[in-house]
């Protein structure tokens, strides 16, 4: 890892599962959310609450969230091959319709942080409420080195 | 096994596809839902029609036939790993934010039912609708032993 | 592969991701709409500007583009074990529950070009809204030859 990106803590599960776990070569990091120090960086819906470059920025932090879970399963990303798909949930003002460009803050800080191992399917979605009244959750699935 | 619970019949899926597949050492588990011998036992929204105590059970229920499929699936367990990634969505009024503590009622079960082997990474949920005016739905991941 | 069924060109993604991956032997298809010649041939919601009809239709559509990028990534299906899982999320009206006979039309043109390797395990969702405003949204996992 040559980027000058700092990695936060990982947060803890806010319920009775795992953070993340490897298993049969392929990984899995429960659903992030833009947490900073324990705390929300961002609440509410983007489109109403939250502009566009806002909701770009909850995905960036929620994917450093994401790459810190993944160190911390991967040995500091040594036994990381890379990853997979993201899953992008988006809490959307009614008629909103620019997830991709929201999720591109955590696709972009993947590739940036990852290089080639931070390639990965995506799907995008909005959704009308998330947990913690949040606007972003990643989740994210990534294949281990065999 | 020395859980005392009884995992029901698994449900035969609802559309043109498979209940569950495994393929390349990974397992997925279609959409469960909270059926008791074919019928919903709870229907509507978690936060109006249901309380979280019942969406709880909800989950519970849902859980138990996810197992039942995975029991299927893997000569009764025998050719499990462990499960990778619990997807649960709940059918929310608006403004319900605790899907962490109905999704629960699926993950403490598969902790008492299968130990360490029931580990999992979680993603949580709401949703405005679910097919049959279900409360709950989960999809779920494994990986069996190479 | 003796379908007469002709496989589109795969879409572009619509963000900073690609359009499908493979690692680890599992392979995933980045969310795929029912675009032709990089339009969506619908829009909206079914239960309001959509029949249930139409609804299978779009979602058929998107399936033919889900086929067209797992050729891409798996050499003409040359490489391709079989498909494991289908996420298919239907922008819904309030109230529409056929969520499952909507899916059908991905999942029986799975079955059709396919055969035995098309089987899939399946979610159905109902969502307030998608990328495009889209009626379909379909995310496919897939396992590859060892």
């Amino acid at each position: 890892m040559t980027s000058k990106i700092v990695l936060p803590t990982p947060p803890n599960p806010v319920g009775s599962y795992k953070a993340g776990i490897i298993r049969g070569g392929i990984g899995f990091v429960s659903g992030q959310f833009p947490l900073v120090d324990g705390k929300l960086a961002f609440t509410g819906h983007v489109g109403a609450e939250l502009t566009t470059d806002e909701g770009f920025e909850a995905a960036r932090l929620a994917g450093l969230n994401v790459l810190a879970q993944i160190a911390r399963l991967t040995d500091q990303f040594n036994t990381l091959d890379g990853l997979l798909r993201l899953d992008g949930y988006v809490a959307s003002a009614k008629g909103f319709l620019d997830q991709p460009a929201v999720l591109n803050g955590a696709s972009d800080l993947f590739a940036e942080y990852l290089g080639e191992q931070g390639d990965h399917a995506r799907t995008a979605f909005s959704v009308s409420q998330l947990p913690l009244n949040s606007p972003i959750e990643l989740a994210v699935t990534f294949a281990v080195k065999s």
